[in-house]
């Protein structure tokens, strides 16, 4: 059985402190489920280009909020069907996910929703100590770390970021014993999205080592 | 009285060839609306960074669907209030400036609709001609241009590109009288709302020449 990380090379992990864990309000995203459009925008810039989609990426976010914390949902290229990239279609499919019902107790691995799109009853630590045992290098996206054009990349990258309230002290270092650097990307605070944005084209531009 | 485009160093132009003319359904946005979805992933990242706004930058949505073309949607990033990154809310502002009632025939200056946000009866050769007027240089955001790390931009720079379908060859045409240089960004093709994200990340990188 293949793994769930099967032809992926990028991951994106954001760690959504007040992202609620029930079924939510599709007409109040930022609001009632706790900026769930955030959400929505960093999976839509994890998965998407022009007229298709990164069949080598993944999107995990870390979901905090009450009322069934925590749970995990990730969204894999290669395997997304019937998503398109505005919001309230992603929103859809994050509260499908999110009935999922989990059998109390033990279940702890990744339970497919729809294509493409799993639920799982995981906290930030469960997903980087997975991520590491995949063989994945992480990195940690924040303020004042390494240039980014200075940092050489190799295969299997999986970068965590925080949401627009960044990382707790306690998640910080939960990332920090995973994390080996930390990356910056530009002299202003970005928005979620946007590092994954900038993230994305500096891989690839690095990737096609030619100038265009 | 001051101009329109006072204060603003960087203006972003997208040519929208389905996107409405008159108020529609927020629920549906990338359907009945025309890939409305993708004019507020557009406005939302021309303007927005993290827990703030970039008061130097305006988009400008050259709206060419149905039922009442052409209508242009102008947003100051310095004058602007009560928006939010989410689509929806973006949504809802663009939905009140299609509602703005023109007088019959003359009228094509800048009618203010909310704070921030403007609408006139204007086409794509209308806005580059204002823009040229106002003094920004401009250039067209294409595959198999320039590659922007190799450009030199000065200040005043308005960047136009389009949206899912392209430009038409008409507005192609139009568009190549007011730009001299053809500008890309990647090795990928990539959406509108991507595309903005990596131009203002080139510029601010290169505006403050620091390594970080």
């Amino acid at each position: 059985m293949s793994s769930i990380f099967s032809e992926i090379d990028r991951v994106f992990v954001i760690v959504c402190s007040k992202a609620t864990t029930a079924p939510f309000n599709l007409n109040d995203m930022p609001g009632s489920a706790g900026r769930m459009d955030l959400v929505c925008r960093f999976i839509a810039q994890v998965i998407f280009v022009s007229h298709g989609v990164r069949k080598d990426s993944m999107a995990i976010a870390v979901l905090k909020g009450e009322p069934d914390p925590p749970k995990a949902i990730l969204v894999k290229g290669n395997e997304v069907r019937y998503m398109a990239p505005d919001e309230r279609n992603i929103g859809g499919l994050i509260r499908k996910a999110l009935s999922v019902n989990f059998k109390s107790g033990e279940q702890i691995g990744w339970v497919r929703s729809t294509p493409g799109i799993y639920v799982a009853r995981k906290n930030l630590k469960d997903v980087l100590s997975e991520l590491e045992d995949g063989g994945y290098r992480i990195y940690y996206l924040k303020e004042n770390g390494e240039d980014i054009r200075s940092v050489k990349f190799g295969k299997k990258l999986a970068f965590v970021l925080g949401d627009h309230l960044g990382l707790s002290e306690e998640d910080e270092k939960i990332v920090e014993a995973y994390a080996d650097v930390t990356v910056s990307l530009s002299p202003i605070s970005l928005q979620a999205d946007q590092c994954v944005v900038i993230v994305h084209y500096e891989l690839d531009r690095s990737a096609s080592r030619v100038h265009f």
